[in-house]
């Protein structure tokens, strides 16, 4: 099995991944382009989603709309295939987590509607070349997420609690963290919290709801940013028939990027 | 009949308004304030045109969308009422236009869906702030706008040109204008062009499409931005069945501060 290197594309990771030649977390892979959080839902429940997101910017921050049956990401992924280029899918029934697959191409249904979302994978290039470092890289894990006490705004059949992402920043590095992030509201933007876990309702940070822990060393604070595994948090509220996510961690790498989606 | 002042609140100028006192263009009303366009499509069509919305945000920056047959914008002007509130509304119907009202409570449906957009207005507020004059104020017109050949990402049912408004500013001036209006993405953000109006299918910048003309001075540059008006244009397009929008000009005035919007 090869290994997508810091040289390919995304191209040509969508290519190895389609091909089952790689499987595995994305976050560092293709760095400088934006990758996504994938949800898919029946029709019925688009219109409600799509509202969901719009009502939800931070966790939800909508990159592309499939319309119903299309799997083709025309306007960020042209010539992808959302049921073979990522690494891992999740599929949800009836608010019930019932398997992890490889591909979707079996279980593809004409009224299914495509969400992809902003990834914070993809802000953390930027964190990176600001030479604020990243644990979970360093340690080749995937990025701590939990659930918090963070309502989002419902929308129709759609409520449920924001999950964020974590990262132990250094004190002195803090507000460049937040500056750094905060140019890019298409990906997650400014961190939600920072500090004390519990205020947002996180009772054990060495116990991640998904994703690996990592430790937090003396003069580092953890910082929380909105995290695109909501929708998967909000699946299990909803209870929809079918719903269809990757798996935490294995994003669509898209041909966009991050620099595209930097404001100022 | 008694005219709002600078210093009336928004909710204020909205009883104004709900109780037939004041009727006019919302232009410079309740500075730093942001002003929404309005437009209200059948259920139906919902999906569409919120995709549609997701896919053009320049012309159509999304600020709350009301859920079908409710009529208070709970997230940006609480107490609200959208048949009501705003100073004149037009109706089309099979993309025809066939009446401007005054109020839309004898045509409201059960099943109508209000979408809430960003508006120019919000960001001129920010540009006199900037010490950049801007004429149609200065003469109590409406802002000139024009149908252009740029077109808009279709979604659905929806597509069509975008319509822009068109502010003359000093040479001197252009790149602050820029800067500026790039702080209010959610308010139709930085121009989407500047200088020649040919170049984006303008024949003759004399005659708007909508609103008001105005002069442009030796040494001045037309600089455009993208309009909400472009669900009009866009209406004209797909024919709904029905589609109901603010009148040119006449805005709702939210209850929401610009500065709430800007970015950094």
């Amino acid at each position: 099995m090869s290994t997508p290197t810091l040289t390919k594309t995304p191209r040509e990771v969508r290519e190895e991944i389609r091909a089952g030649r790689w499987r595995g977390v994305t976050s560092g892979v293709a760095p400088g382009y934006v990758q996504a959080n994938v949800a898919i839902l029946p029709n019925d429940l688009a219109f409600d989603f799509l509202l969901f997101c719009q009502r939800n910017p931070k966790p939800c921050p909508l990159l592309e709309v499939i319309e119903p049956g299309l799997t083709e990401p025309v306007l960020t992924t042209p010539g992808g295939d959302i049921r073979t280029d990522v690494p891992g899918y999740r599929i949800y029934e009836n608010g019930e987590y019932t398997a992890e697959v490889e591909s979707l191409v079996s279980v593809w249904r004409d009224d299914l509607v495509t969400f992809l979302l902003g990834c914070s994978f993809s802000f953390e290039a930027a964190m990176t070349d600001a030479g604020i470092p990243l644990r979970h890289q360093e340690l080749g894990r995937n990025v701590s997420m939990y659930i918090t006490n963070i309502a989002t705004t419902p929308a129709g059949v759609f409520s449920g609690p924001m999950v964020v992402s974590m990262r132990p920043i250094k004190q002195s590095q803090v507000v460049r963290a937040v500056q750094v992030t905060s140019r890019f509201p298409a990906t997650h933007g400014a961190p939600v919290h920072l500090g004390d876990p519990a205020a947002i309702g996180i009772s054990d940070i060495s116990r991640p709801d998904f994703g690996d822990p990592v430790d937090i060393y003396p003069g580092e604070v953890p910082v929380f940013w909105a995290c695109g595994v909501t929708p998967q948090a909000v699946a299990l509220n909803c209870k929809p028939s079918l719903m269809l996510t990757h798996a935490p961690g294995m994003m669509l790498i898209t041909d966009q990027r991050d620099a595209d989606y930097a404001v100022l």
